[in-house]
């Protein structure tokens, strides 16, 4: 019973590591090793060259995304027939996102570019900032990162609201959803954080139609993906005050090519791609618990719905 | 019965009006506005000029600081004997307090610093960051602003641990008291957060012999007061690499004079002491409430000890 590994992080050897310590009668391989392919069940990944998973590997029983998101995979159409996929839901992944979420909202709402112009220009000036009641956050995407998100944005007293494609109740949280709930939604947001799966029915959605609905003045953290923004409307809604400052961790191609108008933009915020990251060390334990429900006959949990998209 | 109000921000206006709501039968006049100075009962002020409240106001009954340190009031050897000396302690004021304290331990604990410099310099390089939990915060001062802090950091999941005068405990925390404890403190803390108040056993205390019992590479935050803090001991820390970076809301003089060291440093981030603020809107209630304490016959909540000197 052997698990192949790939990742473009530099993160094999922790893996194995903790797999060894979470599974010790499963066999591990990072993908470029040689052995046997037949003997591959289940497959631990992150962009998995397209066509390759189906070609290599006959046995295979389950492929466990690296990542929170399956659309690295789903947008292969030539994936094994009848393999479950599954999304990564392991507790420190879920809480790197929420690091970031809650940063980069402080960040925004303590006006921190402000202060950090005003220590440039040597400049001591005290600008009175609300405190988090008076302060609305929307999220969309309200799955386990969003709410997990939610959870401590609430424990710091923000005016919490959410948007998701199918109706969620969450205590504390103005809950809209579907296409019908989203101008109601964005007009009464200061700070929108972008937390949704890439999917057909996301693709591009962070566009001027969406944009233009906030108010003016307001803040955009993406740490979804890359697709779901359209990048010349975001410039544009920046140029125009519509938005008064953007945080991207995930962009249409990544990395974020050289001469790309965001990297020398003062009001965008950028970072590699980093928002949040599968640890090894908590991670290990959520595969082997999938990996034994299989083995013992049971579904995995967090398979992916390759209809919906995620 | 009248309040006399003194601030060196521009919020008279903000709290004549809550103070109405709150306490309608309480006169409210600015300190430079004309009047009966011996009507006044009640004093809410931050930073009056030395000598003034006895010279001034001979029927006082009470002194409410406008922020969460009495430092300012004590400093005033000419105080009116035996008037009580109130701390502000009012929601929004702590909020803001741990607002300031989550945002910037978060800022160090993400590489923030970093992740800004390969933005100008358009370098996309994934560094991969620890979980919260891998991450050692400990703050010094465990009062009413120092645990609302841990609430929201332990919601985040860090390694926390703190450190007070006299012993404290708090569930899930780590914690040292005494000048005994306080090596055993220091030497278990990435990231370290001062909020002490401002005392003759203070004064000082972040210095080269304190700072050189921090793991190398530590953070430091200072949102407490500026006299704690021997500027020139955190200079050569940053210097040697004993600190990789310091946050500062809070000087020995404010505003910091500008050639001071600290605004162009590149590991030094400067705010302009705002780190919280007493919000009229949820304040003017606390201290309306202990107004009506004092006035039907019960000492005010939250008295400062000028032997403790907070």
């Amino acid at each position: 019973m052997t698990l192949i590994f790939k990742s473009d992080a530099d993160s094999w050897a922790d893996w194995r590591q903790h797999l060894r310590d979470a599974a010790p009668d499963l066999a591990c391989r990072d993908w470029d090793e040689p052995g046997d392919d037949d003997s591959v069940e289940f497959a631990l990944v992150w962009k998995p060259p397209f066509g390759e998973l189906r070609r290599r590997f006959r046995n295979l029983k389950a492929i466990f995304s690296l990542g929170a998101g399956v659309d690295h995979l789903l947008a292969d159409s030539d994936l094994p027939p009848g393999v479950p996929i599954v999304r990564m839901v392991e507790p420190e992944l879920t809480r790197g996102m929420t690091e970031y979420v809650v940063l980069h909202v402080l960040r925004y709402h303590r006006q921190t570019p402000l202060f950090e112009e005003q220590q440039r220009e040597h400049v001591w000036r005290v600008v009175p900032t609300p405190t988090a009641p008076k302060r609305r956050v929307g999220i969309m995407g309200l799955g386990v990162i969003g709410q997990d998100s939610l959870r401590v944005l609430s424990a710091l007293g923000f005016a919490l609201s959410g948007w998701s494609r199918t109706a969620k109740s969450i205590p504390g949280v103005t809950c809209h959803h579907g296409l019908d709930g989203l101008t109601a939604f964005l007009t009464e947001v200061d700070i929108l954080v972008c937390l949704l799966p890439y999917t057909a029915d996301t693709d591009n959605i962070l566009n001027r139609n969406l944009l233009d609905r906030l108010p003016r003045g307001a803040y955009l953290i993406n740490a979804g993906r890359g697709g779901l923004q359209d990048e010349d409307d975001i410039l544009a809604a920046l140029d125009s005050g519509r938005l008064a400052g953007v945080t991207l961790d995930v962009f249409r191609e990544e990395p974020l090519p050289a001469g790309h108008a965001f990297w020398d933009h003062p009001n965008v915020t950028i970072t590699p791609h980093n928002a949040g990251t599968a640890q090894a060390w908590s991670g290990a334990a959520e595969v082997a618990a999938n990996i034994k429900r299989i083995r013992d006959g049971q579904a995995p949990l967090n398979i992916a719905d390759p209809a919906a998209g995620y």
